[in-house]
């Protein structure tokens, strides 16, 4: 496995020296990592400034990741590609042309909806779908001209499938798990990611306590059959992981993450009012460190060599190159 | 002259379709374009959202240039590189980490003032000039280290001295004409000029109607016999052009150069009550078609074919070569 790229398709630590570290010793080629929620324009324009200053500080672990090409060249440096992402779109306001600019600015996935309804799409929290709004429409054409990939992590099921037929390049669903495995509101239905999939797009499992069953005591090897039984039903190639790892962050983060600056009352998402705060994650996965668990995980539940490699990153690298060029005008 | 780039290194003009084939007519392979006199971030970005859509429209007369490599692929493919600059630090506003951000948005040229102060240094229209100020210093730095050039163009003599000390690159006068052949404000004096090139600098001439003498009747010959002045005191090596060309603009332009949103009473700048709107351009620079016409003038003025061409962008390709990539860490 020596030769294939690691690439985890979602973070959203409580980044530092230490978890740098940690992803140059767990071997891992890029992140994509996550800086808006609920974030203006303006604000993650600062959210990038805080990475350049990292960037500047710790040359030796980090660099921003533009393409296919940078985890290339990270795996060969012995360094971690940082690709950049919206897990929501509130930072292209309602301003088309911020799409392109975003895209130069480094940011290569958005998704149309964080769990609410946003200007584009219905998010998956929302009572009703109502599918890809106008501006949503010529967002996702905006988006595949300039190389700014399409993420439905969070968004409801006729959006989504709206998605994916809208969109002329394969989108993504970074982090989630199959609903059929764990009927957790966020997986997904076996119909969105047969139509995912079938269209070339990429789905990454997610390692988030809420989206495994039975949660924190979720067992590797019903994880990794999991993964078994996603390859028969669409394609090994579809298949990577977004392990959703939050690492080091303090509860009111995720209160951030769910409610933003929409709601007075506390919306307390995929926890609850007697469990508000971040989930344990899984004893065999805890941080970076441990995404060899996962592929000996994968292994023993009889997938092959290059089968682990092509979903531990080799699956993503290939996106990557698809996914983040300007379309050929 | 074939093989020679011609790069502009200051327009402002009133953008068009018209005014794009006038620029492939007139063999301009780069040209350094102003977006922004008293813009804010915000305000600059959407600037550049609006040049976005000029590339994506008429993408086989112009593009976004960014390094020297893109004079020569616009000279192999007959287009035009476009390259940006602030006139003044506006946009950064008071955070020094908008640098590198605007740096990856493709802004290559930052004026540190405006005519008046800023919060870097100080405008040539002040009564006194105090110099770099401590961001000033620090933003010196950071452009340095990201490859965003210096331009004193409209700054006092003290502060330009000052910026020409602190800055580890060279840097540039993108648009002005030495004092001892018209001596307006806007003109530099020959300690500001022998500093500026003694330190690889790069000064370019203008053709704004108030930097010449005689203004707008100012002859051909009497423009290149400075020249040919400035080459002897400071070395042909160091000098090209920078229009100032602003063709097109209504005279409400020029009231916003002069007043942006910092004055209640009307500034008129270099005209006056009488004369408040644009100078009328000498007859042999109209537009971006009469580069040939400064191009013969030169080896009139004795200028060999080699000088010439120096003059009229090899001079600046070597300094875009030079500038325009981060300092290696």
């Amino acid at each position: 496995m020596a030769d294939a790229p690691i690439i985890d398709c979602l973070q959203y630590a409580n980044w530092s020296e230490k978890i740098f570290h940690q992803l140059h010793d767990g071997g891992v080629d890029a992140v994509h990592v996550t800086i808006a929620y609920h974030e203006t324009f303006r604000e993650v324009v600062l959210n990038l400034e805080t990475w350049n200053r990292w960037f500047e500080q710790y040359p030796e672990l980090i660099f921003a990741g533009r393409s296919g090409d940078d985890v290339r060249r990270a795996r060969q440096e012995g360094r971690t590609a940082i690709f950049f992402g919206f897990q929501n779109p509130s930072p292209i306001e309602d301003d088309i042309g911020l799409i392109e600019i975003c895209h130069t600015l480094g940011i290569r996935f958005m998704q149309l909806t964080y769990n609410n309804q946003s200007l584009l799409a219905t998010g998956c929290y929302e009572d009703d779908d109502t599918g890809l709004t106008r501006f949503g429409k010529q967002a996702v054409a905006e988006m595949n001209r300039v190389g700014l990939v399409v993420d439905m992590s969070h968004s409801g099921k006729r959006s989504t499938l709206e998605a994916i037929d809208a969109s002329s390049r394969p989108i993504a669903i970074t982090h989630a798990n199959p609903h059929w495995w764990h009927p957790a509101l966020r997986n997904k239905c076996d119909e969105v990611l047969r139509a995912l999939t079938g269209a070339g797009g990429m789905l990454g499992f997610s390692v988030y306590p809420h989206h495994l069953k039975d949660g924190t005591a979720c067992t590797l090897s019903s994880f990794c059959e999991m993964v078994a039984e996603a390859a028969e039903r669409y394609g090994v190639e579809h298949l990577g992981i977004g392990t959703d790892l939050c690492q080091d962050q303090p509860d009111k983060i995720v209160e951030w993450m769910r409610n933003g600056r929409w709601s007075k009352q506390t919306d307390f998402g995929e926890g609850s009012a007697a469990a508000p705060g971040f989930p344990k994650q899984p004893d065999w996965f805890r941080d970076n460190r441990d995404f060899g668990t996962i592929a000996s995980g994968l292994q023993s539940a009889g997938f092959s060599s290059d089968d682990v490699d092509a979903i531990m990153g080799g699956n993503w690298l290939r996106f990557f190159d698809q996914s983040f060029k300007a379309e050929a005008s």
